[in-house]
């Protein structure tokens, strides 16, 4: 790729990355960890590897106005016409399509070329350790979702899932921390291991501090009450 | 302090919660740690330390609309005058009132009461731990800033205090890193130390992952480019 080439793909992502978890340092972290697991694969075209990391979420914008819309479905599709648009060929920008479509945790596509699983993988190395714990709060923030929902006893809800809204702790069960038997590279796989101990550490202090306060307001203090 | 003003209170400090961060859980679990701490303590007025530690961020919603208003003196006066028009004395009213004044982080106001104290060594313990880490990685979110800021040498900014705009890391290293020595009480100290080597894991650790991966798109990666 061209520095040329690659500033016109980089100007165009800028214009679409929106919110703090899905941000341009995302965008770069993934496309790092990309160039680092590359260089224990295969790669047939890198071209192809460096625009998919750069415009893989590309299609956030559109699916936080519309959470119907799939951002890894749009995004595909506006990376495909943009690659036409300056000149790639139709089959590099179908490569380009695909690894995006096939990059979603939640969607159905798995990645089948080496590019599209190294994108699958540099992004779930985001999902992973601290940082991955860290874009989860942020985004929970940004949503208006909660830290936790306690259930009709007080406790905890911490299973995998969606009940009538979304929490961290929910998020956490579902995704962060299956993320890491999802890798397809080795090399993927070895540095989301290397972060998981950090990760466990954070979300058991997390779960042990509430656990032991969880209660709502006054309802394990009655005896502070007068007639 | 009966039910029925505990629930009179409960219900005003409902219509005035907002943000994730600073929801009813959080209000809720100061008051947990409160009752805790002051079991260790000789405490004058419950019914005054119950009191604030409800009422203690109701000013955060309007803090939030116009960030040069104060959530504590905000609060103070609103709490003040809740309490007056619920038959509160005066005297306890304005207790009241200056413990929610002096339990401001980056406030002028030392605590004075032994009330006054516990608020504030309670609410320092939601700033603590992996919940401190949580709150204010969802805070963060909510308001649009991001995780961390890179300054001209690609190297993550981790000073206290503010730049163009505050990160994360910045906020970390103002207020989080710091909390541990702010404590009024022995109990409150005990409890914050607990959890001080969770939130020092995960800054660590998010650090470590983030210090690797740095880098502002492809500015290391120069061999990969052709003419």
């Amino acid at each position: 790729m061209t520095k040329k080439t690659y500033n016109e793909i980089n100007e165009f992502m800028l214009g679409h990355m929106l919110d703090s978890a899905h941000d341009k340092y995302h965008v770069y972290r993934v496309l790092n960890y990309a160039v680092d697991i590359a260089s224990y694969e295969n790669v047939d075209d890198m071209d192809v590897l460096i625009a998919a990391c750069l415009l893989h979420d590309i299609g956030r914008e559109q699916q936080f106005a519309n959470p119907k819309l799939c951002h890894a479905q749009v995004g595909g599709e506006m990376a495909y016409d943009f690659l036409l648009s300056i000149e790639w060929t139709t089959s590099k920008a179908q490569h380009v399509k695909e690894c995006i479509l096939s990059h979603r945790y939640r969607g159905d596509n798995a990645p089948h070329s080496i590019e599209a699983k190294i994108l699958s993988d540099a992004d779930r190395l985001d999902v992973s350790g601290a940082i991955g714990i860290a874009r989860t709060l942020t985004y929970e923030g940004q949503t208006g979702e909660p830290l936790y929902i306690l259930d009709d006893n007080e406790n905890i809800i911490d299973e995998a899932g969606y009940t009538k809204e979304n929490s961290f702790f929910q998020e956490y069960n579902y995704k962060l921390k299956n993320v890491y038997d999802k890798f397809y590279t080795e090399h993927g796989r070895k540095l989301g291991l290397d972060r998981q101990k950090t990760a466990i550490g954070f979300y058991e202090g997390l779960f042990a501090e509430i656990n032991t306060n969880n209660i709502n307001g006054m309802t394990k203090h009655d005896s502070l009450f007068t007639e």
